[in-house]
């Protein structure tokens, strides 16, 4: 999968994945507007607002980018409706051509850790009938539990050619609280990204690993010293723009290839129309801000190499 | 909603919560049968086979208890179709006078967190109307990202009077790879509970707090430790039965005052029938194999008093 991955970013020549984290507070009015009209004011009108907003903002961006991040936190808090429009979300970008990384942060001990990674990623035994459950290439994987809760999306990763990347360090600012304290002088988040590269040593795909990893854009520091003890594994970057990451700071996750880190922007991307800088698009016009917000970002990622 | 959870525990003389994790093959031949021929070899039928299952075993039990804890994975590993049974299934529960604890082990970055408390046991705003998504009153928290994707959870317990469990110490195999790790000469899992404390020192309700910690049943000299770094809150204990805990190692999670813990079991529970202990119920009267397998367990765990 991370092959298919790194072949995108290549052809789109973009390290880049749009996060598709909607708030409602982020819609433009017209659509809030049918969407109530339509539904009232229940979680339906959610969903169908949350699609509407995404479906308009994929046309206008896919060609532009290897990959999506949809956030399952922002849908699934609409209950049903919000799940339906998850999954609805999952599966047109994958008809766009796009490789959907689902931001689930799932991990458990191991029998369900089994469940959410056949449930996302792999597969799941109806009778003599193997069904996929949602659709994502790629998720997000909690690594507290330790091995025998990661382990089982590894496995899946394996068997079908999936891809997965493991929380080592995150862009939050309390996110020291745990992951830096020190064990043994040295700073936990490097114990797990040792790991991440003990699993991912038995899942390559090419030059890179299956198991990527997790680190936030607003550590750069570290984001250089993971960068080598994980040499296989991809970095997914979350904390560029909205979160305080900036372009110079993104370096040292790359590798001397140019690979080994794709980028992830959220709200600066989906809710463009709202900065300064876009406002002369207009809100009916927020999937052409979204657009130019790409177009922006890509070219200012690519001017770190 | 703790006070709520303890007025229950001691009304049913039960410190004991049942975990709805239904697996298909736990499931008696004739419940599957009946499901593929309705709905063939599909999602739905899965959906269909774990809601009559559950369904069986709630009515047998829930007259003994004072809370079920469904573990939400075993449902989203079947798509939509499951997640429509997992909310079923809370929705039943809760009509059945049952404390329902999501277990669901969420966690995220601030704006991320607020959407899963929101949507599991908060509370989403359409417009002007204000709508419960899902229906849990209690959920499980992953801690790995820290304070920041915590307090969203806290603050939706101290506005709403809802619970939650901090993993702490899981009682998996490898739950010591990071959590035991030591951190100026203590292990990790001991500075979550200092958290925990510190959290729940601010949701108070009755003699104990909404916040309380996930300890396994299988580290009962981590259970001592920890019960008294984190005297106020509530520990849910896993790991009973099945896992290898037994009611001797349950002495230390408890309190003096006899409260303070609450054991879960799951598969010990709903697939009773297949021990041997049980197997005299036959598989058409599974669920009184449950029952019975409910009976026993509350003996067992009040027998440390």
């Amino acid at each position: 999968m991370i092959s298919q991955l790194i072949k995108k970013i290549q052809e789109k020549n973009a390290p880049v994945v749009v996060g598709l984290d909607p708030m409602l507070d982020y819609i433009p009015k017209h659509i809030m507007d049918s969407a109530y009209e339509q539904f009232e004011e229940t979680l339906g009108a959610a969903g169908e607002a949350i699609w509407q907003y995404n479906q308009a903002i994929i046309d206008e961006i896919y060609d532009l980018i290897p990959a999506v991040k949809p956030q399952i936190a922002m849908y699934e808090q609409y209950g049903l409706p919000g799940m339906v429009v998850f999954d609805k979300t999952v599966k047109y970008c994958k008809q766009k051509g796009l490789i959907v990384i689902g931001d689930i942060k799932r991990g458990d001990i191991g029998s369900t850790s089994t469940a959410y990674a056949n449930g996302h990623i792999g597969s799941v035994m109806l009778g003599r009938t193997e069904l996929r459950a949602f659709y994502e290439d790629m998720v997000t994987v909690n690594p507290y539990l330790g091995s025998d809760g990661v382990k089982p999306f590894v496995d899946v990763c394996r068997e079908k050619d999936r891809g997965m990347f493991v929380l080592v360090k995150t862009s939050n600012p309390s996110s020291g609280e745990f992951q830096d304290q020190l064990v043994d002088g040295r700073p936990l988040y490097e114990l797990v990204a040792e790991k991440v590269n003990e699993w991912g040593s038995d899942c390559m795909d090419g030059n890179y690993s299956n198991v990527g990893a997790v680190v936030g854009a607003t550590y750069p520091e570290m984001g250089a010293k993971l960068r080598k003890l994980m040499p296989y594994s991809y970095i997914l970057v979350p904390g560029y723009g909205a979160q305080g990451g900036t372009s110079e700071m993104l370096r040292p996750y790359f590798n001397d290839d140019g690979l080994g880190a794709i980028v992830n922007s959220s709200r600066g991307i989906i809710c463009a129309y709202k900065q300064e800088k876009y406002l002369e698009f207009g809100e009916q016009n927020f999937a052409l801000a979204s657009r130019q917000a790409v177009i922006d970002m890509i070219e200012d990622i690519n001017s770190i190499f």
